[in-house]
């Protein structure tokens, strides 16, 4: 199962008069995350949207629990690997880590989607092409990747 | 049980090359209804830090699901209110409606915390006072708030 | 000369460690309070892209002065105007105010454009049409204005 | 002269409908790049807090030309240096280059501040001290850095 390992820089900005990253934030490094993770399987992002005619991979649902805080001038680790497949939609995994710690780990469920007007915000699911689960090295089965 | 509800300018910036927000925006937004919720209830955030000696009432778990996407330009209406009160957590839920439409809905498990040390990223759960928790017309257990 | 008054919340979120507005998110505070000061003319940014057949406005040239911070919890007041109007540009001047004090002047020019290729990086200045100066109460020079 | 170069990946997530960067993020690339030059010197923001009691290094003035935009998924390079040392204030450039083309200049002039009272908003400035110049090989006047 392809895994990215990226290293986050926690920048002053990115954090609050606590001293402590503003949680927001952390949302916006796992969608970097994301993307590091589909380059990592050779699909950028605007490749994709080009080859494939999708509106994108917008986040449907998402759960994190935030274990422990990070303060400016840490660098973080963050884990992330697609830990199921579904037909139309897919579910990335992130683990951030400080140290050898699991700081944060969240969980996006992503869709396929084409847009179907010209207004943005109507798009539906499409089925996810078999070349781009097997670039992640996933198995036929959603089951055997989680 | 005490509802705020918020309206909210999408802004240009923060809507992505999609033409609807960027998620994390989202997040960001909750935060702030969160405040704006306690302040409804009479509970300013610094007052709140300096009245109660906290350090905040920072996210431990947070849910969201994106049912509609919105676009930059529209006004949309976030209902927040607590929904669950623990000894030294509790929930708040947002609504954000476009519309009669509910777009997103998003519970943020929150918890009442004192700084333990001068490492801000070391901090404890404190009972929440039952004056906070009346303020927000709570009764004595959680589980008739929810 | 139309004028333009907002009143920001400084949210928690947008102050740094050291307690204070973390200076980026002024900026975005100020393209804002362009927008606002678009719509107090008339004209919302959606109905001018889509009846000017315009990308956009985009700042060209950007210059503040940071005077007084400002801390989380506090309402300031931006006041903004178009000081100048050029053929296909022209200069916003936003001051934030701290109750009375002057906090942050910023000046941003910005161009009346069109895109010219399907690179959304190539476009090009046109001339502001009359009626849109003529919302801003604008004579028909520019000097008159500044 | 010391000259940091900073790789910048522009995320989706920065960019705005137009499918171009958010101008404001560019300010807080360029903070980034600044926090980024110090660490070249040898001056991590934390020890410099720590190690001369400062509160942090402000911007108190901004000017920006903004010439060419840049859109998600390019990598960009943002060349770094402090043109100017004065007693208490200093002058950084930023050049972002999209390839071999200047993009944006952009000169933040900051000041080494401490804070005066418990309020985060009274600060003042304090000479720079030497050796902090003398590790971007500053000699000892600014004329000559500029």
């Amino acid at each position: 199962m392809l895994t990215n390992l990226q290293t986050i820089r926690i920048e002053w900005g990115d954090c609050d008069p606590a001293g402590i990253v503003y949680f927001p934030r952390y949302v916006e490094y796992f969608d970097r995350c994301t993307r590091a993770l589909f380059e990592r399987a050779g699909l950028s992002k605007r490749d994709m949207l080009k080859t494939y005619a999708i509106a994108g991979i917008p986040v449907v649902d998402m759960k994190a629990q935030f274990v422990i805080p990070s303060r400016y001038g840490e660098d973080v680790t963050v884990e992330s690997c697609v830990i199921e497949w579904g037909d139309s939609s897919f579910v990335v995994r992130h683990r951030l880590m400080r140290g050898d710690a699991m700081a944060i780990e969240c969980f996006e469920t992503r869709v396929w989607v084409v847009q179907v007007s010209d207004d943005p915000v109507k798009y539906e699911g499409r089925s996810i092409p078999r070349e781009v689960k097997e670039k992640f090295g996933a198995a036929g089965t959603a089951k055997a990747q989680s």
